[in-house]
């Protein structure tokens, strides 16, 4: 007989994550051949017949095809539905925090991605092995999301069993963790998906992906084209009800419990197509010439693009997108709570790295908030507070505090610039930092405690300062990895947030870290 | 009569800047109409006939043409000969440290950097106002270094007159001075100019300059597009006598000063072209097919090139590089001393985030050296050191020192991260900045001493605590800048380096600094 506490750390925190997915059948295995390996994005295994383009996998299961594999250079939104139905999502190049990686990993599929030995021909819809074997559409391959290996062949897949009494186990967990388990969420259906597996709210929204079905994509390019204050308005008018429904929904999917939102955040350009064959039909459609289209997409083009334009930047540059969005979130709190939820949004504003950044921000949203509190006459309380993902904001975090009601760390990016890497490019040179034993792990995968950590630990410390009170969370990737969320424990943060599949991952090792805690193990 | 010190602080050291530069005659520009205005990147003032490219600049100063503006989207290192020549250098795109402005305060030239309310048709040669009047080649321009304003039309200059005597004064601002000034200089030629400007040594000589001229930049093509180690090398081995060369011509221009070399920083694909027209030539020089050239310019393109495969990192997949520029450094300095002069070389290591990586790198240095120092049976003293440029170097200085010999603040790197925006694309949204009143003064030009100068004084005390007589400099464009100078005094640095042209004014800030603090004033 053992105590509860012996068994919660008895259960390697990453042997959930494999409980949660399909795994490979031993013995089909054992005379597979793996032939590359990429980077292990989201757990599971995968088999099936490999299609390159989202459209082709739709069809391919329109015609009743079975196990698909979705292969491609790199994924875009474009995709989501052919991800969606994909087993597995193999992408040559990205990193760990690539479009394809986060996604998958918020469906729960199986993706390796940046497998960059693989030659891809994406318009021929050819595949070159290492060995100069081609393979073509329908051809099988088997992915393994778990450990980044990649076969040329079919290797049978079994599904978990779990094993006991898993509800059991996670319940002691529960008792045991002092840590907050949320979990990074962007539609409905991934927020469901985490309640299941025990998540306490939404630690990161990403307000972005709302904008990528056909309609308001339309509308959210307007806006970006918008030469005017009032044409701009008038397409953020057009999207406002469909970010409020989304609202909606997700307060509804999370009952209750905490909603953290974070507003616009990626570069404008990201929006708009880059090839003149994609910028024509656009130009008409916006009732724009194609050459007026292709000056702004050009006007809006970085050198470096994660340095650039982008975060609370367009909300200074554009205070219409945060009135929007804070008005989008505001009326779907009053509207849900009318209902008898009782919803307090909270409302995140990205890459600040000065307090006058932040106020300025904050001034847009408590204005158009509360004018439509008072228009409403309900009571509705909400918070404003910051990401903390730019080194300087973690600096001055005491003065960031004084207008900032919880921080959460963008690990990620924070990650990028303390480093001064971007995760996109690292993948290339940092396997040579591997195999000369400069890194033991890669930073974007596991906190960096010693630099990165230095930085959350001054953050924490100076945040505290000015408001002993302050929540404090992460929502970076790191949030669903063990030792990260040991360390998070360790800094005493209220919560970590990962993405739905991890949540288990994440109960877990917070439960761990607090047992240790408290057994005086390092 | 006044004191010495109090004389010392009656001249405002920006006044120096000008007085070294050509001022517009004041009546002359009572009637003169500012149309656009951009960065004031390099002081002076300039009017002249614009050319829409080096070569035509070039061919008008062979027919006779007297002054001479070049107009450009950018500048790029092909240019250099025709920016030499020209009076004046207006980009459209680009900011404080870009090519353009860090070249043009080099030359000493004056330059508008980043005017991207101008619109330039480099192919058609014209350059539209933006009340959309139409400049042509040949047309007249007036530049304003030290403001940023631009006209379209001849303002006459004076050239400034020293009235009293400035050896005297400038005298007075040594004596009084603690911090030694060095200059930025990667020619024989800036570095002379600096020495008649009184620099003490070169603090940043950055070697990739170097690697520009036509027989260069080919074997160094060669060396980037080499498939096999030996083939690297043996591109490498043609570099090696120009290399060396300069670094003779460097250590004597210096007459025994100190002369830091920075290590190769800038990512490899900055050395190649990315146009089909231009690769096609090349590959054929090269020997290379198209195909293959252009398959390497892809495979090396990256998607935050800041944030990409340069500095150190260059030096970890690269070792064979760091060598035949510690091999050149080495045999230079040989070769110098043989002639009466005690150079002791500084070899700086750019981009170093780990202490691992300065390890690495410092182990490939150190075994080069040392054998050729043994076979050459000579006595010969050289150090190794770093960048401070990225927070996490700044967060573990205390480690890095346990390497470094000395450690140089790269400002300009550390501002970027610091902040999480590059130099090139912020000038955009910088603007919503000031007018929004969220930035006072650009980080870029100012060091921002709350954030980026938290990090130097934590790198300072980690550094000293470790290697308590650990010399450090600052490399930055901040080195130039009077109110960072005087928070370099105040973090106790030994010295700040500044381009040629700013070395006088480096001189008095420092000697303010000095007396201010020894009179007790904030």
């Amino acid at each position: 007989m053992i105590t509860k506490e012996e068994a919660l750390l008895k259960v390697e925190p990453k042997q959930l994550d494999q409980l949660l997915h399909p795994n490979f059948d031993a013995d089909s295995l054992k005379n597979a051949k793996v032939v590359a390996t990429g980077l292990a994005a989201s757990p599971g295994a995968a088999t099936g017949r490999i299609y390159f383009t989202a459209e082709d996998v739709m069809a391919a299961k329109e015609n009743g095809v079975q196990d698909i594999l979705l292969v491609r250079l790199e994924t875009s939104p474009e995709d989501i539905e052919g991800m969606n139905i994909a087993h597995g999502i193999l992408t040559i190049r990205g990193g760990m925090t690539s479009h394809a990686a986060v996604v998958a990993r918020g469906m729960g599929t199986c993706c390796v991605s940046g497998c960059g030995v693989l030659k891809i021909d994406e318009e021929a819809k050819v595949l070159t092995l290492p060995d100069g074997r081609e393979l073509h559409e329908g051809d099988y391959m088997s992915l393994d999301g778990s450990t980044g290996n990649v076969y040329a062949e079919e290797v049978k897949t079994v599904e978990p069993i779990i094993e006991g009494d898993f509800d059991t186990f996670m319940g002691w967990a529960d008792e045991a963790r002092k840590l907050k388990v949320r979990t990074n969420a962007d539609t409905p259906r991934d927020a469901k998906q985490a309640r299941t597996f025990g998540a306490e709210g939404i630690g990161l929204c990403r307000t972005e992906h709302m904008f990528f079905e056909e309609e308001r994509i339309f509308n959210f390019r307007r806006m970006i084209t918008a030469e005017t204050l009032e044409a701009r308005e008038e397409a953020l008018e057009k999207i406002l009800p469909y970010q409020r429904d989304d609202f909606e929904q997700l307060f509804k999917a999370m009952e209750g419990y905490g909603v953290n939102i974070r507003f616009l955040d990626p570069p404008l350009h990201e929006f708009l197509p880059h090839t003149d064959e994609e910028i024509k039909p656009l130009a008409e459609s916006l009732g724009m010439t194609f050459e007026a289209l292709k000056a702004r997409v050009e006007s809006l083009k970085e050198f470096n693009p994660m340095m650039g334009h982008r975060g609370c930047r367009l909300a200074v540059t554009y205070p219409e997108i945060a009135a929007m969005q804070t008005r989008a979130v505001i009326e779907a709190a009053i509207n849900v709570n009318k209902e008898g939820l009782s919803v307090e949004p909270e409302i995140m504003i990205p890459l600040i790295g000065d307090t006058k950044e932040l106020k300025f921000v904050k001034n847009v949203v408590v204005e158009t908030a509360d004018k439509i509190i008072a228009e409403a006459g309900v009571e509705l309380n909400y918070k404003v507070g910051t990401m903390i993902e730019i080194p300087r904001a973690a600096l001055t975090a005491d003065k960031i505090a004084e207008d900032a009601e919880f921080f959460s760390f963008g690990t990620n990016d924070l990650t990028q610039m303390t480093y001064g890497f971007s995760r996109d490019d690292a993948a290339k040179f940092l396997s040579d930092y591997y195999s000369k034993q400069i890194f033991e792990s890669d930073p974007f995968a596991k906190v960096d405690q010693e630099g990165v950590g230095q930085l959350m630990k001054i953050a924490v410390e100076k945040g505290r300062q000015t408001r002993p009170d302050i929540k404090l969370g992460i929502c970076g990737e790191h949030g669903g990895e063990a030792s990260s969320v040991e360390f998070c424990h360790r800094l005493g943060l209220t919560y970590v947030s990962c993405s739905p599949f991890r949540v288990p991952l994440a109960r877990l090792a917070a439960a761990q870290a607090a047992v240790k805690e408290e057994m005086g193990i390092e």
